[in-house]
């Protein structure tokens, strides 16, 4: 008898609970201000790039172990501040923002890459050698399989023993010419649109941006061919683009970013397949790879 | 032997010619040049409305067939120029653009609907019914089936008997709040980056952008939350917002659409899933859904 009475009793207080937890499955803000420590990364300050414009500063993170040779000549050109005074030279709308050298398809007047190489390897996809992986559970149109590493969307062909960073929103990747050795990070551009996943795997990825897609992204887009803008008035200066590893630790901006291999994430990526929230009639159960955004926070800021 | 010199000769002629022709695989600018006048589509003048912004003019189709009553609500509301006046409230990155009264929500403030409805059936997906359908090859995260049906891009689950636009880059929704028949039209937004393809099924599709899309993607965007701006001041007002049907024809923009059941659009398609180019070393083989931009031309310009 008491017994059943306490289990009437634990099933009268439990029940409610149940409900309401149902009813209230937490927000993408909630379960992130429940986020532990552990589970927020900071990224190395040697591959951090702040790269500040007029409207403020963007924040890339290099992609060091998916694209070394072209890490270290971007840190060679950024320490030789050969960024400094190039420009934002093309925009083109649903595509990318291109940054770099307005001349530096003129061979007399580009200016000098300094002890930066001229070409390097193209550094299109990944082959072997081990990363962490968490696969994303729905599919994608251009790969057999998707997921994250250490914050950076990927995909990969197990099979041919291939993985590469996806041109997603935010990717940023190294401009070429034809030739697949012409690129040495000297001129970047940042995915602006739709992902263009039929990039991937022809050009090097150089990173991705952590903070300021909403500058790059709104700049005017470009009049000529391919957004290029028609006259050098429209091209926005770059004040100047320095490594975090090379400032006093006062000048660099605080910087995290959720770990994708985090329970957080893994409920954030949940929360997004399934939205629970009132507004949503019909979940779509389903998510695709550049359909998800890497939280980033700053540690000094209370949540 | 005359037969035989003639076929060595047709050889030595054919030959080149075929080599040629694999070497240079018409670009989508030359295919695009090549379609017949019957391959583009001219839209109805009652379904073409002309948003003017300072900045230029959007040009927008409504989606008749597939939420009519938003289409005709969306009709009455410019013919009494409701939206004359009203603004761009809204611009969260990677996300929308979004414009209406920006007192909309406030019932004391709000602009008067006139004799437009206040509430619609919630026209998400479209059930039943025939529609032209173009299938495309590769599959899709988020519905069992995509394609295209005269410019739209859809996504269709015809076990569910099921079809709807998807929200693509350039898809125009319907704005609404918590209930399903809580938009009418005089709020609408665009898509302005990554298709959020969750929205799929729980909004009403008002139609797409065929013009202008340079425009409303490069406002800043807005510093509140979900983009909303901060002041009064940042909002960018409407001009006006016109049906074409309803402005003499010298007043009207020139404008047709590729058919997207034309075999100009399908060469497209197939030029966008295997790059042919020199500069793309590898082909990706599939396309997405909303990586697919249906061509737009001045039948008044020469290609």
């Amino acid at each position: 008898m008491l017994v059943r009475t306490c289990l009437a009793l634990a099933l009268l207080i439990a029940l409610p609970a149940i409900a309401d937890e149902a009813k209230k499955t937490p927000t993408p803000k909630e379960l992130l201000a429940k986020a532990s420590p552990a589970e927020w990364r900071t990224p190395d300050p040697k591959n951090l790039v702040y790269m500040d414009l007029p409207q403020g500063r963007v924040i890339l993170e290099l992609a060091q172990d998916w694209s070394p040779e072209h890490a270290a000549n971007i840190r060679t050109l950024i320490r030789e501040h050969y960024f400094d005074g190039t420009q934002v030279i093309r925009v083109q709308d649903n595509f990318v923002t291109q940054w770099g050298d307005p001349d530096g398809d003129d061979k007399k007047k580009a200016k000098s890459l300094g002890t930066a190489k001229q070409t390097l390897p193209p550094e299109f996809t990944r082959k072997g050698g081990s990363y962490t992986f968490t696969p994303l559970p729905d599919g994608d149109v251009y790969a057999p399989e998707v997921g994250f590493s250490e914050g950076f969307p990927v995909a990969r062909d197990t099979k041919a023993g291939e993985a590469w960073i996806a041109h997603c929103y935010g990717t940023v990747g190294v401009a070429r010419d034809t030739g697949a050795e012409t690129g040495n990070g000297s001129s970047l551009y940042a995915i602006i649109g739709q992902a263009p996943r039929n990039l991937d795997r022809n050009l090097a990825v150089a990173g991705k941006v952590l903070k300021g897609m909403d500058i790059l992204s709104a700049y005017p887009r470009g009049g000529e061919p391919m957004g290029f803008y028609d006259a050098p008035s429209q091209r926005v200066t770059i004040r100047s683009v320095r490594l975090a590893a090379d400032l006093p630790a006062a000048e660099r901006t605080p910087i995290q970013v959720l770990r994708t291999d985090s329970k957080t994430f893994a409920a954030l990526v949940e929360a997004k397949r399934n939205r629970r929230d009132d507004f949503y009639t019909r979940p779509a159960g389903k998510i695709d790879l550049c359909n998800i955004n890497v939280p980033v926070r700053d540690p000094t800021k209370k949540p």
